[in-house]
């Protein structure tokens, strides 16, 4: 007979979703524990953890094979430790690729159009009507061409924008971008947008790519929206180029710092929309993130492949 | 020799566009005037009016044989004497379908995802973090299926939605609408929707057709949205399904009174955002105006047929 499997699981406190969790894992002993650093008898003997574990706790579990981290980005899961480590990290990417997709071009079209004008009119019973623009017939530059990117392509093409891509691999895009750059052309990608859409992970090869040079290569007339990960544009330099108007604005989800504390100047832009990192906190994401944790449960739980494996080198 | 055409334009005052549509009418002289009622001999003789003819005039008009509506919605131009009179009228619609469309989106985006909520957190400097809804897998349904209605289905689709369809023929419905409704099963098609979209003309049909049956039929949690005409929505059961939460809320770019004045409520209900019939006013909206009223005057010149000519008993 073989041993049983021990699963620590985090962070789900619906006992339905518990449920679900157990069933998809029959024959393994799934634990809940609300704070892994409470139970380091479990943490030592367990074989897969779902839930962040920080660094002392992944070097004290001694039999742990596999780590799932609730978050579609692992930037602060590949933590020295993880790095250094043959444990296996799976992420649940793609549970809010959609409504992020739809948060930005939710962004777009409040930049396109100065929404905050019309709430501010509203706000005075004033009846302001102006001339904006539209989307279509601008063009869209993705910055990271993942889930969220290649969902926001789709979307573009039915506004009839013109849909540009950026990633590490140019190959294969999908019928929905009508033109891929390769690193090396970004000063030229910028150039080309009217919109700049970040959805690429955080990683050591996109940290701080969009610096000083990055800004004045884009068109004064362009906006610039991250929905991804702050860190990705450097916070000075993207500041400097709002303050003077070097870009036309920005719609910003995520952020360098978060929260985004009271005296951070990004909250009193008048060109700037700023969003809590909010844009995928629905319940379909959490639903979704559930199915990928329990898929992966009966995986582990068979000795089948997990899907969604990080890739640690590329950070994603 | 034939005789000279005369043709009256009112309402381009951009020399390069002036140029634009004589020349789009070569042989025929094109006058453009400020105000028809200031050249009331010139209205007499004119064979044909780029403009709004008020019914006193339209009778002194003797030898008009076409009028051009400036705006896609010919509610305003369908006065009793256009209505009695054998002039043909044609209309610029389609001129704004794809901006009406995305600000449609716009609206059930900000709706279905609170936006009022963060942009007062931004101004408090507030990390607002809350869990809201998204498109994917929500129903939309469009009542009325021209130009912006069959433009915001395709866009829907790509934000995963189920695409409902109501108007007056429910045959050869678009592939991006999934399900098509007829006039005599209207409160079936409300009772289906998560968002219900007014794309609709005002006409005798739609006048007052979103009555209070109308709005108890829908669910307490979906949104109205109007983008075409006031008045196919009675304001006062609006207004009441609004304040009784008997719908969510509502997304109106277009109002029962234009310009909605300071003391109506509806600027004031928390549940409503209001948008100043803005939502086709962009300078592409203008320049396909243009384009459509050349290509007419283009027709007229040659006694071609006409395009956009308005069915006077449909009322569009």
């Amino acid at each position: 007979m073989s041993e049983t499997l021990t699963i620590l699981v985090t962070g789900w406190h619906d006992e339905a979703e518990r449920e679900l969790l157990r069933r998809s894992a029959p024959g393994a002993r799934v634990e809940f524990v609300p704070d892994l650093t409470a139970v380091p008898s479990l943490v030592e003997t367990a074989d897969a953890i779902a839930g962040h574990v920080p660094d002392d706790l992944l070097a004290a579990a001694r039999r742990l094979r596999w780590v799932h981290s609730p978050a579609a980005g692992v930037d602060t899961a590949l933590s020295p430790g993880m790095l250094a480590s043959d444990v296996v990290l799976t992420s649940a990417t793609g549970n809010g690729a959609i409504p992020l997709a739809e948060h930005a071009m939710l962004l777009m079209m409040m930049l396109n159009r100065d929404v905050p004008r019309w709430l501010r009119a509203q706000a005075d019973r004033r009846w302001d009507r102006f001339t904006h623009d539209e989307l279509a017939g601008r063009s869209v530059g993705l910055f990271g061409l993942g889930g969220s990117g290649l969902d926001l392509a789709r979307k573009a093409k039915a506004c009839h924008m013109r849909v540009l891509g950026m990633r590490r691999r140019t190959c294969s895009p999908d019928p929905a971008v009508d033109e891929m750059f390769a690193p090396e052309e970004f000063h030229r990608f910028l150039a080309a947008c009217d919109f700049v859409v970040v959805t690429a992970p955080l990683t050591a090869a996109t940290k701080g790519v969009f610096d000083r040079a990055a800004f004045e290569a884009m068109r004064p007339t362009a906006f610039f929206v991250c929905v991804s990960r702050g860190g990705i544009a450097d916070d000075e330099a993207l500041l400097d180029a709002l303050r003077r108007r070097r870009i036309a604005g920005a719609g910003l989800d995520a952020h360098g710092v978060e929260p985004l504390p009271p005296e951070s100047p990004f909250w009193g832009l008048p060109n700037v929309i700023i969003t809590p990192h909010n844009g995928a906190t629905t319940q379909a994401t959490a639903r979704r993130g559930l199915d990928i944790l329990a898929d992966n449960l009966g995986r582990f739980s068979k000795g089948e492949p997990l899907r969604n494996i990080v890739d640690k080198a590329a950070g994603y």
